[in-house]
């Protein structure tokens, strides 16, 4: 019997977790995956991931993948799964992928939202998924700002440490703020996104809400091309990777 | 000065908390509006709320009323309040109101949501807020039964303990299922709840929706006067007290 090649949706609270991958020290989701996996089919296990989150960002629609010899249907293996995996991290659905996949490199499209909570009060039983803001926040201008994301173009302007050589280009498909109640969330899509994106963009576009970075400023910061000028990053809290997109025919 | 009365709107992760009102041992929702209030104005406090709610029980939306001497605004004692609240109670708003307010007695409308997690796998993100449920259920079904919910009749059927003498006739305004993607939320708005109330009607809701109960025989069960007939309690931590409406002359 040869491999199988499984892609599963993962989702977790980001919470109790230093990240998303493997470190020197500290409980990563991926150890926690591959945990799970090692249990259910024998010897070790290598489990990849589609995005990488830092300690305390959550997921409900991380992609791993992972390979293993069995005759189980993959849904019973998505069930058998979440029998070994403790209680903030479960598999939503496990499907059968072409030979090769590579979550994170055959991603087309990956989706993060990041929350937060507009009101003068703290709300505790949104304390660990959204970062909570006071005070006057201009949406307009916020949301003005987000439009000038749009497009293929150089985002090292909010990007953390990038390794050397790493192009820092990368396509944004729609980025906006919406409000819901008392909580604004703003949703970004992108092909790939760097090193504290989306935390930095957040952090930035909240300074513009706040009236202390001029819509005009935002966009000569992103432009300046300077590694992180746009400014320091949002709590990571308030930050959940919802989705990844892959071309139809990598499931099988 | 005398002292003035005031109605705050309280939310809370009830998860780490025995319930919201003061008992023999354990840590209530009460005692920590106690000890904020009584370290705010000094001496002891008492702290009276619109509704019970048992250990893993959730508010957004839970009244509290207090007196104190102060020339704070009401705005401010909300502010200064949080301060001294631990990170799972927050107070949203503090008002003037009549004297002699007393928010459970006063109140005339209560709105309680149950939620539900729909899907063959666990959300880590809702572990605490959601009861987790899987397999088929028909919804149609459910809301049949919810709407013989509607009315005024005695609820003694789905009550828990109740003082003897206590009526258990209650007016529900609405009850009604709402999918909102996998999740299933239960909203039942009522002058007042009796103890347990919500929590086994969604039992038996549920039990209809797997087909295990039909809906007439829910209805009869309803009907049938004898204290818990309709069956047990859904967990608690599916359930949120989510607003308190008074008449509009009691704010001052």
């Amino acid at each position: 019997m040869s491999a199988r090649r499984f892609a599963a949706t993962v989702s977790y609270d980001g919470t109790a977790f230093v990240g998303s991958q493997r470190q020197a020290s500290g409980r990563t989701v991926q150890e926690e995956l591959e945990t799970a996996v090692a249990a259910l089919f024998g010897g070790p296990a290598r489990v990849e991931m589609a995005g990488r989150t830092d300690s305390g960002v959550h997921a409900i629609g991380q992609v791993a993948a992972f390979s293993a010899e069995t005759r189980l249907k993959a849904h019973t293996v998505g069930r058998a799964l979440n029998a070994h995996l403790p209680e903030d991290v479960a598999v939503r659905d496990v499907r059968d992928v072409a030979e090769g996949f590579d979550p994170r490199r055959w991603a087309r499209r990956r989706w993060y939202r990041y929350t937060i909570w507009h009101h003068e009060a703290r709300a505790p039983l949104l304390r660990q998924t959204a970062w909570h803001v006071k005070g006057n926040l201009d949406v307009t201008a916020m949301q003005e700002a987000a439009a000038a994301l749009a497009g293929t173009q150089d985002f090292i302007a909010c990007s953390g440490q990038l390794e050397d050589g790493r192009t820092s280009v990368r396509t944004v498909f729609k980025a906006g703020w919406r409000r819901e109640g008392d909580a604004l969330l703003f949703d970004i899509e992108a092909d790939a996104f760097l090193p504290q994106m989306v935390r930095r963009l957040t952090g930035a576009l909240v300074r513009v809400g706040r009236g202390t970075l001029e819509v005009e400023e935002f966009v000569r910061l992103l432009r300046q091309a300077r590694q992180g000028s746009i400014g320091p990053t949002a709590p990571a809290l308030g930050l959940c990777l919802q989705r990844v997109w892959y071309d139809e025919e990598y499931v099988i």
